[in-house]
C-alpha cells in the first residue's frame, strides 16, 4: 500500500507497549484458554476502573465475535435485539445475529444515535406470540458514525430500557474515542451504572485483537464460558488477550491512543471547515465525513487512500476519513495541504 | 504456575522469530480482514507447500473456529459429519458443530484412529429421510491420542470416502506433529491429494494463533469468506494471522518446531519404557500416555503439572504428557529423572 | 364466540366435501409420512393444473412452517430473503425466518406490494462479505393487505430476479383468493412460470390445514423430504394433508371457495364505498381495510368480531374485514344493515 | 396397498368419534391459533386426568416437532439433551434436535431402556466448558422397542435427575400403550409427579395428528407460544387439536384404543410364542420383535407389510409387528394362520 490509508483504525499493528510485553511474557508458561496471570490481572483492572468489582469480565478476540456472543448468550430463541439501523449488527456483520437464530428490529438512527421514540413504537406493536419478542437494545458508542451518546441521551434511554424489561447492550469498538471525544460527559463508571453490558474494544485502539466484554447486571454471564467455546471465541493461548488488554488499561494507555486519534481527526475536520466543508455528520470523534466536490475527492484518492460514502448529489460526496492511535502527524499535515491547494 | 507444565502445547507464547516479524512489520499500513500483503504471501507459499497452485486457503485463529466454519460451510441442513467418538469435535468443542445445526455421527475409534468399517455400517444405517444424511468424515492428524494415520489407512479412508460422496476433512490441529512422527510416511502434497479440505495448525505448534484452512476439492470454498465473517472469524487486523503463517512456512520452520516437540516426547516415552512402564496408546506424536502407578503419578504432580487421563485400575492410572516447540530439554531431564528416582 | 367474526378466514373448519373424503377413506390402511396414494394423487393434478409436469410438490400443514421450510432450504447460510416490510414473514412469524439463521431483508410495500426499486438498491448496496448476500425475494399474492399482483408487474420482478440470480418464492397462502379477484390477470401456469417456487395455501381457503409447496426451477427440491422430517413437518397421517389437497383440487374447488369469499367482501366493500367510506388499501380480494369513524367501529364491535389495524386520526380508524369460504350471506347482510343504519 | 399392515400404529386415519366431532363442530366459528373452546377443554380434562391443575398444557401436530419445541424451549444454547442410543431423537428425527442448536449425548440403552448408569457416568464426566453441559434427560414411554419402564425405574430416574439438576422429559408418543402395558404399573398422575415435562401421543393412537405437551414444573412453559409460533407448530386451525385431543381424553377413549393395540399385539406375540419363537425384546405393549427364520419372513412378506428389524444370524431375523387401536381381528387371525401353517 503506497498511499498513506484514512480507511480504518486498523490498518497497523499494536501500539509498540504491547508488543514489547508480548515480548517479555513470552516463554512463561500459563495456563491456557483464559486462566492465565494476565487476563485475571486484566479483569481486575477493569473492574477497577469501571467501579465496578463485581462485573464479570470476559476476553474475546473481535467485535462481531463479541456481539453474537453477548446477544446470543442473552436472549431466548423467540426474543430479539433492537438496533438503529447504522448499527453494526444491523449491517456490517452478515448476519451474523440472525445465524445465531435471532432478529434484528430495526430503527431509525438520528446522526447514528438510537432513535427511542422508534424504540417505544417497536416496543408497543409488538405485543403477541406472532411476533418476535424485543428483550434487548443494542447501541455503539461512539457511534458508526463517529457521534457519541451524551449522559443525558443514555440515561434517558436506559431509564426506558430498565422500565421496560430490556436489556441495554453498549458495542465500545470505539469506547475509547467515544470517552475521549471533545461532545463526551459521561465516565466508564457512569456507563458500567447506566448499561447491563458493555464491551471495550482493543482492536480498533491499539491492540493485534482484542475486546473486553464487562457484564454488569447480576447473573447476566452465567454459563457464558461455555458460549464463548462453542463459538470458536476462546483461544488456547488467552494469554494474548490478557496482555494486550492489561496493557492498555495500566495508565490508561487506552485513553491515551483514542484522544490521539480523535485529536488528530479534529484537526484534519478543522481544515476541512476553513476551507467552507460541511460534514455528512457533525465530527464528535475519530470517524468523520466531510462533503467535498467529487474533483476534490479524486484529487485526494491520488495520495490517500479512504471511502467514499455517500453521494450527496450529482457533484458532491460525503467521504469518511478514519484516524488511529497509530495516525502519523506528517500524514495529517500532508492530507491538509491536499486539501488547502485545489 | 511454578511447576513445569506438561499439560499441553499451548502453554508458551510464539516462537522468537515469529514475534520478531511482527515486530518488523507493526507500523506497516495493511489492508485489513485478510487482503494483507502477508496473508496473501503466506497462502501462495502453502499453495506451493501443498503442491497444489489451485489450493483455497483461509486463516482463521482457532482449531473449534476452524471446524465448525468448514463443517457449517460444506454439509447442507440435514447433512452430518462422521466423527472418531474421540474425534475434537465430538467431546471437546462444547457442541459447536450442533450449535450450527449439524448432528456428529459417532463410530468406534482405533487408538484415536477412526474405524473404517463403522463408517461403512453408518452409511448404510442412514439411508432414509428420517435419518441425517452423512456427507462428510472428519478426522484428526495427529489424532487426540497421538496416533499418526500411515498413507495405506488414509489412501484406503478417501477411496472409501470418495466411492460413497463423503467429504474428507482432516482436522491438522497437530499436522505438523503428524508429519514429523517416525511413524509418518505421508507427505504435504499426498495429504492434499487423499483429503478434500484440511487445516494445519499454527497455535498448536508455535504461533500466537493461526490456523490455515486448506481447500482442494474445487469450488467447496465458494462463499466461505462470507461465513468467516458471519462467524466472527474475520479478523480485522487480519495480518497478524498472514505473517504468522508465513513465518511458520517459510524454511520450514513449523517442521522443525513440530520435529523437536516429538522428539522430546520420544525422549521422555523412552525413559517410561526403560523403566518398565506401558503405555495406553503407543506414543507416536508429542502426547503420550504412560501408565504409572498411582504413587508415581502422585510423586510427579509435586514438580510436573499434566492431566489424569484415564483410570486403568486400582492401582494404575493413564497420565497425559504433551510436549511443544517450546519445551525445554532441562525440563525433560527433570521429568526422566524424577521417573528414575523412585 | 357469540359475535359474528370478520377477523380471519380460519375461523370455521373444512368445507363439507373435505370432510366427507376424510371419512369415506378414513379406515383404509395407507402408506406414511406423505407416501400414501391421496398424497401422490393430489400432486399429480397439481402438476397437470400448473401446466408444469416436473414441478416436485411437497405438502406440509401450514403457512409458516412452509416459508421456513423454502427458505431455510434454498439459502446458503450467509444468504438473505429480501421481503417487503409488511410480509408476513417479516412481521407475523415470530422469527422463524430468523430461527434458521437468516437475515430478512426489508424493502418497502406500495400497498402491500414489493417496491422493485428498493430491491435494485438493496441488491447494489450489498456487494461484499461483510454484509448478507440477498438471494430470494419473497412476496404475498394475494398480500398481507389483500392487494394482488398483476401479471405486468410480477413478469418485471421475474425478469428482474432472474437477470440478478435471485430465487423468486411466493407465499400463496391466499393464492385462491388472488386468483379470482376481480383485479388479476394471472393465470396458475403463468405463476408457475415466473416464480421459481411458490405454495397453494388450503387453510385459509377450506382446509383443516394443508399447504402445497410448488418446486418449479429443476433441482431445487434436492432434499427436500429430509428438511421436513428435520423440522417436525412431516406428518405421519400425510393422508390428511393428501386427501384434502386433493379434494381442493377436483373440479377447481379451492377456486370456488376463494371467489365466495372475493364476492362477499366485494359486497361488503360496495357498501362501504355507497356509504362514502374510503380505504386504507383499495379492496381487491377477501381483506378490506374500510376507514371509519370510531364511533362507528364501536357500533360494529358490538356485533361483530375484526381487527382494528390502524389509527389513522384522532377521530377515524382503518379496520380489518376478512371473508372466507363459509362466510354466510345472511352474516354479510347484518354486516351491512349495521353500517347502514347509523 | 393390497397387503394387510402390521408396519405401524398411523397406517389408518382417526377413530370415528373423533371425526364425528370434528363434523358436529365443523361450521362454528372459533378463534384461531389454539385460543378456541374446545382446545381449553382439552387442556382442562387433561389437567384433571393428570392430578395437577396447574399443568400447562400445548397441542401440537406431530412427536417430532413436539420434542424439538419441548428441548429447545427449555435448554440453553450450550446445553445437551441425554437420551438412549435407540431414542427417537438420537435416530429416526433427522437431527431435528441438533438442528435447534443441541447435542444430544448418547447412553446405551437395555431393551430399549435408558441405562441409569451410562447417564450418572456422562454427567460425571462433563466438568467442564470445553464439553457441553448436560442439561436434560429424555425417554420415551413406551420404549421405540416397545418397552415400559415401571415405577420403581422412573422414580430412580426421577431421583437421579432432581439430584443433578436435569430436566426430566418423557416422550409419550405411545403412553397410551405404555399405560394399558400388562407390564406397567405406573398411573398417569404418577408419571406427572415424576418427570418436569412429557407429551401425551394422539397421532400413534386415533387421532387424525395431535399431541399434548403437559410442561408439570412450574415456570418450564413460559413464552412457549412464541416457540410454537416460531417453529411453524401453531396451527391456524387449532380447533382440530383441541376437538381430537378432547374426544380422546373423554371417558379415557384413549386408553381404550391403546389397551386395544396391546391386546392383539399379545395374541400376536402369544401365537409366536407357541409355535417357539424367541424375541429380541421381550414383548410388553404393541410393538413386538418376534425373531424368526428367514424363509417364513418371506413367507409372512406376502401376505402382509411390515420391517425387517435385525439380521440375527445367516438364517433369522428379528421383525417388528406394530399393532393399532384400528387393528382388525380378523387380520390378526389371517396373520396368527400364516404363522401356524408352514
Amino acid at each position: 500500500m503506497s498511499k498513506i490509508s484514512f480507511k480504518n483504525d486498523y490498518s497497523e499493528g499494536a501500539h509498540p507497549y504491547i508488543l514489547e510485553q508480548l515480548g517479555k511474557t513470552n516463554l512463561e508458561q500459563q495456563s491456557g484458554y483464559g486462566d492465565d496471570e494476565y487476563s485475571e490481572h486484566a479483569k481486575a483492572l477493569i473492574q477497577e476502573k469501571t467501579g465496578n468489582l463485581d462485573a464479570k469480565i470476559y476476553l474475546t478476540s473481535g467485535g462481531t465475535q463479541a456481539n453474537l456472543l453477548v446477544i446470543s448468550h442473552l436472549l431466548r430463541p423467540y426474543e430479539s435485539v433492537i438496533s438503529a439501523n447504522t448499527g453494526h449488527i444491523a449491517v456490517h456483520e452478515t448476519g451474523a445475529i440472525e445465524a445465531t437464530g435471532h432478529k434484528v428490529n430495526l430503527v431509525n438512527s438520528i446522526n447514528g444515535k438510537i432513535d427511542l421514540q422508534e424504540i417505544r413504537e417497536t416496543v408497543i406493536s409488538h405485543n403477541d406470540e406472532h411476533m418476535v419478542k424485543p428483550a434487548m437494545v443494542y447501541i455503539s458508542n461512539a457511534t458508526e458514525l463517529g457521534s457519541v451518546y451524551t449522559k443525558a441521551e443514555l440515561t434517558e434511554l436506559s431509564d426506558f430500557c430498565r422500565q421496560n424489561n430490556l436489556l441495554l447492550f453498549m458495542d465500545g469498538a470505539r469506547l475509547g474515542a467515544a470517552l475521549t471525544s471533545a461532545e463526551n460527559d459521561l465516565t466508564l463508571p457512569e456507563i458500567a451504572q447506566l448499561v447491563d453490558v458493555f464491551y471495550i474494544g482493543g482492536t480498533k485502539n491499539g491492540a493485534l485483537l482484542g475486546e473486553a466484554i464487562v457484564f454488569i447486571k447480576k447473573g447476566l454471564d452465567a454459563g457464558f464460558k461455555y458460549h464463548l467455546k462453542q463459538k470458536g471465541a476462546l483461544l488456547a493461548k488467552g494469554r494474548i488477550l490478557g496482555i494486550q488488554v492489561l496493557s492498555l488499561f495500566q495508565k490508561d494507555l487506552w485513553l491515551q491512543l483514542a484522544q490521539h486519534s480523535n485529536t488528530v481527526a479534529e484537526k484534519i475536520a478543522e481544515a476541512f471547515k476553513v476551507r467552507g466543508f460541511n460534514f455528512f455528520i457533525p465530527p464528535q470523534s475519530n470517524q468523520i465525513f466531510p462533503i467535498l466536490p467529487n474533483a476534490l475527492v479524486e484529487k485526494l484518492h491520488e495520495k490517500f487512500d479512504f471511502y467514499t460514502w455517500y453521494k450527496v448529489d450529482e457533484n458532491h460526496s460525503a467521504i469518511r476519513i478514519v484516524t488511529s492511535w497509530a495516525t502519523k502527524e506528517e500524514n495529517v499535515e500532508k492530507l491538509i495541504e491536499c486539501i488547502s491547494n485545489r
